[in-house]
């Protein structure tokens, strides 16, 4: 067990920025979130996986819904109250602890808020060890872990509890909901004991967004190349070094979608790569040709700051480094790749491990 | 209290579809789950209002969605026993009698089934004294009773508990969830004690139904003119006698919208008839001019049988006579029509009282 103070919560929710490739939230609201709320009720105890009582009920809290929206819609924290205590309530039994359903500049910091206003502890894990858009992308999908009860909130005090046969359904209701929310929801859902954690979860990503967001701050203090540190210290590859010509983004269904297009520069004068995301990163296309998908993180740099971008955040004329991190191997299954592969977001390709491509 | 056995659910199926003004579902298959659970469970008590006590629980069972779309999907009847516990365990109280929340073939008959498969009285009442399309569309919302909890349940195992701010926020969740389900799904919804429906609730609304199914039975006995018995006994005016010539009807987020047109035969000739729908008959226009629009009663009888035509029933070439009927006073309130009057359906006129056009 380690205490989370301000400093960690800097560092945690800019690493988890890049894991979140793209999506997950704007780091800097979830950041403040954090900060606000262990300022006024102090440093988040945050256990490993193995610290947890194996009968001890863990619940997850998240944001849901289109990033885009969010910026213009800041959580005041008490609707994720609502949601978690309205799932507790109907659980019957008391909820030990929060976790991250996903790595993202928000959905890393939100648990933290919850964690600090309720007095829990946050356990170093996470259902992703990045980020994806739906509900049922989670490794507790893959370890038989339902969704729901699934409990969501709004800011106008309106709530709803799903239970769904599997979790691709909880992901059907819960998006329209988000739609009628206003594009955005607050959810507590995935309620696990430490026992089923201890396998489904994904370990340490706290810490690993910590120690990335770590590298980042002292790279930048030391004048290295933040790029370069953060690429080895994530374990990924350089893509494609380029700046961003066009972005197509619109809200669809719940979603932030679209297409950025970058254009070549330096060691890749003449080429083009698009990236297509729906929330998160989920296809990069070199020259025409897909050279990483999901489930391997996307990680858009700024080429000279070594600041992750967001999809909300990319603009015309960005110089960016884009990365490609291999992701968990709990995703590298067949049941996995059926959760979160290529095929599953309609790109009719086999997955290729991004290390096989650019190791 | 009296008893209902098969025959009076005849009776009430058949004259509820009166009330239904085209919607509330199809009689015949509301009458068979009911005919079927008295079989199996025995006859069903049917309480008056005064006969429930102050404090004692009532939860209305129904269907919800296009009636189109259950003639295809009928409900096992499981479904509506699923939301209806599942409201009753989140309000950790036990339900003492069940009721319709409107009128109409299907909504008046499933609330038998489920008071026959749990062994509860139903409480002769309605919340509409005829069917509205959606959720917030019932007495209940002018006494300030929330619809919320609310619970929802589907054919597959999937269910939903609401928690709104107002009953409107209600009808927007519910019918999203619908449309997932399928554009149908069974609810149980606006939970109240008796002394709060004594004031709220529409009386005896089952005995009417079943007084005028058995008119249409009776007079179709005794070879009498059987469309001007349930006129007399409904209340109602005549406002049109004429032949289907067009129906165009639509699914369209989870209601059966459309028109349907007539010409006028026998003493209308020369004239035409439009009636638009939502579920429910909402307005007919004669010659283009808004003469019966909600909160009144528009129903449409084969000019023949006598029988109830509902708006999935209605095919070119039928021969039928439409009758206005006045609604209940409680609709006819300032705050009833902002809830049901014709402005909330896009119609801009103001209400006027059927009696006051054709009395």
């Amino acid at each position: 067990m380690r205490l989370l103070h301000p400093p960690n919560v800097e560092d945690l929710a800019l690493g988890a920025t890049v894991l979140g490739t793209g999506g997950g939230g704007d780091p800097y609201l979830g950041k403040l979130m954090a900060l606000q709320a262990i300022r006024e009720h102090g440093p988040v105890p945050l256990l490993a996986l193995d610290e947890i009582g194996d009968d001890d009920l863990v619940v997850p809290s998240a944001m849901m819904g289109a990033p885009t929206v969010l910026i213009e819609k800041l959580p005041q924290g008490d609707e994720i109250l609502h949601a978690f205590r309205a799932l507790e309530a109907y659980l019957g039994q008391p909820v030990r602890a929060t976790m991250s359903i996903e790595a993202g500049g928000l959905n890393s910091t939100i648990p933290i808020m919850v964690a600090a206003r309720l007095g829990l502890p946050l356990v170093d894990c996470d259902g992703m060890g990045r980020a994806f858009p739906e509900v049922q992308m989670v490794t507790h999908t893959l370890y038989g872990i339902p969704a729901t009860p699934m409990a969501m909130a709004d800011e106008k005090g309106n709530s709803v509890i799903l239970n769904t046969v599997n979790n691709r359904w909880a992901e059907t209701f819960a998006r329209s909901i988000t739609v009628d929310m206003g594009a955005t929801a607050l959810i507590a859902a995935y309620a696990a004991t430490g026992r089923q954690l201890k396998e489904a979860a994904v370990p340490d990503t706290m810490t690993l967004c910590e120690t990335i967001g770590r590298t980042i701050r002292q790279a930048r203090a030391d004048k290295r190349d933040v790029v370069e540190a953060v690429r080895q210290r994530a374990g990924g590859f350089r893509i494609f070094h380029g700046k961003v010509v066009d972005v197509q983004r619109r809200t669809e269904a719940g979603f932030a979608k679209g297409e950025a297009a970058l254009e070549g520069i330096v060691e890749d004068a003449g080429r083009r790569l698009t990236i297509h995301f729906q929330n998160e990163h989920l296809a990069a296309k070199l020259d025409g040709e897909i050279v990483v998908s999901v489930p391997d993180l996307i990680t858009v740099l700024d080429s000279d700051t070594g600041e992750p971008v967001t999809t909300e955040g990319l603009r015309y004329g960005f110089r960016v480094v884009v990365l490609g991190i291999p992701c968990c191997d709990k995703w590298r299954t067949p049941a996995g790749l059926a959760v979160v592969g290529p095929r599953y977001f309609g790109y009719n390709i086999d997955y290729r491990p991004v290390e096989s491509r650019f190791g």
